[in-house]
């Protein structure tokens, strides 16, 4: 029987069951109401776990076998080891040599070091991937490749999924730069530090098993306990969690491209010249070599007015722990550390907190961080004439990115993307995007090398810039302008099979992906 | 109908349905099995809360009324402002006036501010009180005036109630010595700092609705945040939520009693004489005159040999926070700070660290910290030949204390209790205790001014202390010495009625307290 295919709110074609379970279609930004109750796992009794709190057993097979896993099962990692991961790969090569099949994969993120998992993809260990698929991986989904089919969701979305029950994870494995016997753990020390681990709160809480992997085993307690060891099971001492350098990179570099510096020494004179710049603002950018200028450029402003940041919320790196050393930030709440000053600076600043997305980004929750954020500063490959954005797909139709917590900062007060106008001579700014990831009425500025368009909604920005010499155009003259340069961009052809779904923050589908034409 | 009685594995004649909820008798330590999966409130969404993240009422009454205050609510608030708590009895004075009825008071412990409370039970505005009572509310019960049965719980016996849904939380007023607008809430800071508010997690955690109560309210974020703001419905600023030299006294004093003295002496010799007190030991006293006499005895002798103490788990105290500063101990694990040399510790020594009952205490949790410590210094107001311990009532019959952290504690490696052969002339080793709170198995040793009796299922401690010149006497043995002095105790007359459910830690009934007969 073919699966009803609807219009949601978007006026996007979604499905009403993904992977053989119902849907809800995008209803519009805060209209749809969830129901019910928060997931629970069993209930657990300390008559089963060892009165000396030693959880530690021989191997991650022995861990995954004492965690009864079997076909179909749901596990789950985090991936604050970014692309220097030992752990993830390891859970599916066991699985598969036990002949185990149809896992899901339900990441916070994959990088290119789990290109291998499209081996366990092959031969049916894994049935699909839920999270992010980057490069190789999301190809070969795009290519319709993968058996079931992949769901996308923001890093807060992944969250309300977990606590809403959406997705129950059997087995989550944790690994961790630093743990104890018990199971507490951390992001900062040892040999594999990434900073800070708080993606993996909402796996510990609500998975039914969960295995914690560490190559640096310290006495109890292990402190801050991101991981709390009254949630873990089993603790499993490997050699290495993960390769240093490719966990933090060493340096992050601004960008020396004249066209991006072009557009972040525009984006910090928006913000300047708008007004929302402010003493005690509150802002976050990215670790992009665009985000990393426009952050330096702020930190100028800041200080030319005797200002301050209240505090920032991390992806951390150099340039905001500099600003947090000199006192131009007050605080940084930090989901991850992208370079080794951050991962420095978590462990050792006490005004540098570890803050997991769970408090930040969850919109099934009451209240989150991001709206209360005066300045995001996020990218897109594509946004289109109604400001609508696309983080995942390329103009070519390819599933080649995750959303990251891109959808949950959409809400914060003033939402900026700077962009350029054109990439590899294929324009940004189209007259649709080929897929929708976030609402145009939630995005507020985008700011290119060659103009700067305002939403129509925000008449209050448009006001506040008017007179003020910058150069200010509508998107769909900053569109005609690349494509008097580019041409029109082809668009791509699709199949009909559904190969990616998209979800809103609040369990929604906004979209979906369908396969290339081969 | 009347409810059927039954002989639990203790041999306690318990009922099988208490406030017309089903209970299950108890079925031996470690025995029963918990079946189900956690409670789990609604699933709240961020379109019901302000962006701006600021949810400051003008009142409790008002935050009382949005969170739908009504008959038969459980309205649940923390003990952590002790004897000088301005929040708690407010709530049920404004819930009088009106005219709401039948509510249940859940506090993890009352005090003797919390008299008032009695007005509130008198005229039908709360049913009954599930928790600790001491003094006039504690006689209130046993003779036999509180409309509902009361129930006990230790504070981990709390906490499983509420995560296994024994306990539905409506409303949690949690009292923040210093909070956010968003509801961040922490226990320093401001002029009712307490130190750590951890007994507070759990309820914000399931609680329908939370209201943080603060007269200190401070820029976001609020840090270190042991309520999470994402957790909480409303926030409302009062002008004092306590009485500062209430809240923590000025000094936590050592006895200056010469038998209190003595038991201390011979406590500290016999935990180095058995072996159990060793370089990295693990111990937790409380903050009786008695139990820090032990500590500084116990200081000495880990001096003396050039030992330290892994950690201390408190309630914190003056002589633990020495301790901790002198490096002759590692951490302080902390779920509730008793004087105010431990607040401002706990507020600026990064290695005393808040540690909530959560994730200490809760038996059916994956292991608890409590079953990893070496050495556990616990009361007790009756203790009969069996080792059987009571901490609830008095040889009268009188239900006047709480069991606080007691039951949990037993899970210790060496659980030793130091108490006087008798109070006020009345024995305190009896035939068999009024009222059963811990199971004999789980305590190792009784000592008194007058001797040493080890639990003869402790054979190892048993040998451990031959020849070291020790009073090791026997239960039977101390007992009739204090009998030949004070005479043989009379029993306590009874009614059927029952007044008091004493719940062990995994949630089944141990026993019950019934009411005086008048």
């Amino acid at each position: 029987m073919a699966i009803k295919i609807v219009k949601n709110a978007a006026g996007r074609s979604v499905p009403l069951e993904i992977n053989g379970q119902k849907v809800i279609p995008f209803q519009g930004v805060g209209k749809h109401r969830p129901e019910g109750r928060k997931y629970s796992p069993p209930i657990p009794t300390c008559s089963d776990y060892p009165d000396d709190g030693n959880k530690v057993v021989g191997s991650l097979e022995e861990a995954l076998r004492k965690c009864g896993i079997r076909d179909g099962m749901t596990i789950s990692t985090h991936h604050h080891l970014r692309d220097g991961d030992l752990v993830s790969n390891k859970i599916f090569e066991i699985a598969s040599e036990m002949g185990i099949k149809d896992l899901v994969w339900f990441p916070s993120a994959s990088f290119p070091c789990n290109d291998p998992i499209i081996k366990y993809l092959d031969d049916g260990t894994i049935n699909r991937i839920e999270g992010s698929m980057n490069g190789p991986l999301g190809r070969y989904v795009s290519d319709g490749k993968m058996k079931g089919t992949a769901v996308l969701r923001s890093h807060g979305g992944r969250v309300q999924a977990i606590q809403d029950g959406e997705v129950k994870i059997d087995i989550a494995v944790l690994a961790a730069p630093t743990a104890d016997s018990y199971g507490n753990a951390k992001g900062t020390g040892g040999k594999s530090a990434c900073g800070v681990i708080g993606y993996a709160k909402a796996d510990s809480m609500y998975a039914t098993k969960v295995i914690v992997v560490t190559d640096n085993l310290i006495d109890l307690p292990c402190f801050p306990m991101e991981i709390e060891g009254n949630y873990v099971d089993y603790v499993v001492v490997v050699d290495k969690i993960g390769i240093p350098e490719k966990i933090v990179s060493g340096t992050t570099q601004i960008t020396k491209s004249p066209d991006r510096l072009l557009i972040a020494d525009l984006t910090a004179a928006f913000l300047e010249k708008s007004g929302i710049l402010k003493d005690g603002v509150t802002m976050q950018a990215g670790a992009g070599g665009t985000s990393l200028a426009i952050a330096v450029f702020v930190d100028e402003i800041l200080k030319k007015k005797g200002w301050k940041s209240k505090f920032g919320f991390g992806g951390s790196t150099k340039y905001m722990v500099k600003m947090l050393e000199e006192g131009q930030m007050g605080f940084i709440l930090d989901a991850q550390a992208f370079d080794l000053d951050a991962v420095k600076s978590v462990e050792n600043n006490p005004n540098h907190i570890p803050f997991p997305v769970f408090n930040a980004y969850n919109y099934h929750s009451k209240g989150n961080l991001t709206s209360m954020m005066d300045i995001m500063i996020l990218g897109a490959t594509e946004v289109d004439l109604n400001f609508n954005g696309n983080v995942v797909t390329h103009s070519d139709g390819y599933l080649l990115h995750g959303i990251g917590g891109w959808q949950n900062c959409l809400h914060a007060r003033n939402v900026i993307l700077p962009i350029p106008l054109f990439r590899d001579r294929i324009p940004v700014i189209v007259d649709e995007v080929t897929t929708l990831c976030g609402p145009g009425e939630l995005i507020d500025v985008i700011i290119t090398e060659r103009g700067i368009a305002i939403n129509p909604l925000r008449t209050d920005l448009i006001d506040s810039v008017k007179g003020s010499g910058l150069p200010i155009k509508t998107l769909k003259e900053l569109k005609d302008e690349a494509e008097k340069i580019c041409g029109k961009p082809q668009k791509p052809l699709f199949d009909e099979e559904i190969v990616a779904a998209i979800k809103w923050v609040d369990g929604t589908v906004i979209d979906v992906v369908r396969k290339i034409k081969q």
